[in-house]
């Protein structure tokens, strides 16, 4: 059994780590559980806040955190390195980390688990994805019962607040990012979030909690939403559909189907009706079939709870049996899907033909063409959705397509889900 | 640290029991954590299952499964009595106890904790609330960094099935329930679903979690949805709103607001689009504001995963150093809210100048008035909605309007949830 009041190391001092200080202050029924003892950030000076007790020591040197031996660290810093090295040597000395960092533990959970193992001390993420949202918790308790088969949700808020938006407006994607980033919804350089890379990592995690396996982030699929104009959203109007980020990964043969990227979803569907920056996510299990779980991605006061919820957790709960461990996991082909495939052509005779011919060479049924008015005759959008097929075929489909002369703009491919409850 | 494997005696071998016991068979990666070694049902021999292994004792005999002094014992009887007595007993001699008995713990989970606690085993109770959405884990260790502030939920799936079946097909209640009856969805007396009685167990013991204070369910005020007709279903679409039955409590003052029963949602809210017999629940905290949490809210499979992730989370982990104590909570009345009033008449002229001069007498402020055509003049159906007022004010001027002598059916009020997310 830890002994009481936990002493608390708290890495980073930024939105999360302050609101977690905050709410280890605000609450006094914490303070015979938990003592912030310690806070460290670069230019420590400039952070050191008034409404803290003075014994907190700030300090910017992390050897003087590690020498107090501390028996939790929470690492609220984020990136790699130096995180990693951080973490590590925590853990190597015997403190349980509570981490909010989904790129570190993208890349490195696997071998920071053994050590925590190891060492019997514990690595708690709550707060790496999902923000405020008790999904791992959840997932990794609630349902450790189920055998679970799938995982699939909104991750990044910033991509969400984005697609919403064009939907609602019909305005741009340069306009609404632009807008977003001087909101503060979007960081200065986007591509973390709108290529994929940020909501990968967050797959990476929420897929290690379910199926106890690692996929690499780098084999993940991502593809990006700076494709999506507002004549997708057009289209998929005309469908009952919206466009959403989505991240998921299904059991699959002996691997993993995992992507993220933009897809048609439902308007009346949970991920279609998931507005601004919240987080949503469904998972699949053999048993109980789908549960979700939504709320705040992100913010300092939703996320810090997160964070608190974990340190609470080590104030209760004695050691693990069972460590957790995370196997490879290899990512397959994803299962045929239904596919929306929006066209942006200078207008001539024999488009559809020679379309409608790539298609039918590699076994893929039309489902249907659409195609809205108003647009110029060089760069005239229409959509053809197709009927579900391998997504190796379509690929060599649109090779095919896309060395026709008349495109005006790469042909876009995006899945649509359509069957699911979410 | 406990023993591996656990030992398992199941208390009833229904659609709930025998799936828990399907789960601990076909999961073989289990049977190092759990072993099932007692099943105890009235009339055994009828019960039993060839697919489970033969070493399994099988029982009528309360006491022969205590004799074998198994390490937790799996209750899924239901009901208040003989249940308490086997729960108890239980405890007492040192069991861990796993229940899906929300009858039983929302009249006596405060004192089964104490005598959990004195004996330093666990009482867990996933499956009591929601089925197989993991709503308790969620809520008891994901948002224990949060203070939380309310709980809201579509909890009966019943009711669920019956009144978004009335809402999309228009058909009375007595048809609709009849035919609930007869697929197996409605019991043959329906009044503990239809009345509210299930969802305020419910509710009580979502509450414990949330609040750690047990508010008595003959406190909490529970309203019928057999009074809900087609005609409300028509008005409620006028206001794009349709009918659910939802149970809430939500800290006031120094106790809670605590209700059951039919209110009007937005169709797009998330309660409004929870369709069929699944759950949502909706959790308010100071820090992390709304996190939402739905799936399946019954069925022999989802409920027996709430049981098994119980039973795992006994496998891992330490005895908790703060045990959960349920202290007293006062159900206090609910703030301010908007209403949905609706009158069946025998049209006459100065029915509105009634209505409106009495609820000018109690300040209740109008907002609209709403009139469908078709209705017979002597069974003629209207609404008044009013601005949000108290609910003891609106219960004066609905006492004195109903004292008028042109009332065909007693007239209904339904509060209107129109801010929440949900």
């Amino acid at each position: 059994m830890p002994r009481h009041p936990l002493t608390v190391a708290l890495l980073g001092f930024g939105t999360v780590g302050s609101s977690v200080a905050r709410i280890l202050v605000e609450r006094p029924e914490l303070t015979d559980r938990l003592r912030l003892t310690h806070v460290f950030n670069r230019g420590v000076a400039r952070k050191r806040a008034s409404w803290l007790t003075p014994d907190v020591v700030w300090t910017e040197d992390f050897d003087e955190v590690l020498a107090a031996r501390p028996d939790v660290v929470v690492e609220v810093v984020g990136g790699v390195d130096p995180a990693r090295e951080w973490v590590t040597r925590s853990l190597e000395q015997g403190a349980s980390v509570v981490s909010a960092n989904k790129m570190l533990l993208a890349a490195h959970a696997p071998e920071l688990l053994i050590v925590a193992a190891r060492r019997g001390v514990q690595l708690r993420f709550e707060a790496a994805v999902g923000g405020g949202v008790p999904l791992i918790h959840g997932v990794r308790e609630g349902l450790s019962g189920d055998t679970l088969v799938g995982v699939a949700g909104i991750l990044n808020g910033t991509c969400n607040y984005i697609l919403s938006r064009m939907a609602a407006k019909g305005e741009p994607l340069d306009v609404v990012l632009s807008d977003a980033q001087r909101l503060g919804y979007a960081e200065a350089d986007p591509s973390a979030d709108v290529d994929g890379h940020d909501a990968a990592a967050k797959l990476v995690v929420l897929a290690g909690i379910a199926f106890h396996r690692h996929i690499k982030a780098s084999d993940i699929p991502t593809k990006s939403i700076r494709q999506i104009s507002s004549a997708d959203f057009q289209y998929a109007r005309r469908m009952a559909c919206t466009i959403r980020q989505v991240s998921q990964a299904r059991t699959r043969d002996s691997g993993f189907y995992a992507s993220v990227g933009p897809v048609l979803v439902p308007q009346i569907s949970a991920f279609g009706r998931n507005e601004g920056a919240n987080n949503i996510v469904s998972i699949f299990g053999q048993y109980g079939g789908e549960s979700s779980f939504s709320g705040a991605g992100a913010g300092g006061p939703a996320t810090a709870v997160a964070v608190v919820s974990d340190l609470l957790a080590l104030t209760t709960v004695g050691e693990a049996r069972e460590a957790e461990q995370w196997r490879p996991g290899m990512v397959v082909a994803p299962a045929a899907m239904p596919y929306y495939l929006r066209f942006v052509v200078r207008d001539c005779p024999g488009i559809i033909a020679t379309i409608a011919a790539a298609l039918a060479k590699q076994d893929i049924n039309l489902d249907a063409l659409h195609q809205e008015t108003g647009y110029p005759k060089d760069a005239l959008p229409f959509v053809i959705t197709v009927e579900p097929c391998e997504e190796a075929a379509l690929s060599t489909a649109l090779n095919e397509i896309g060395r026709a002369p008349w495109h005006a703009e790469p042909p876009l491919a995006l899945p649509m889900l359509l069957d699911a409850n979410s």
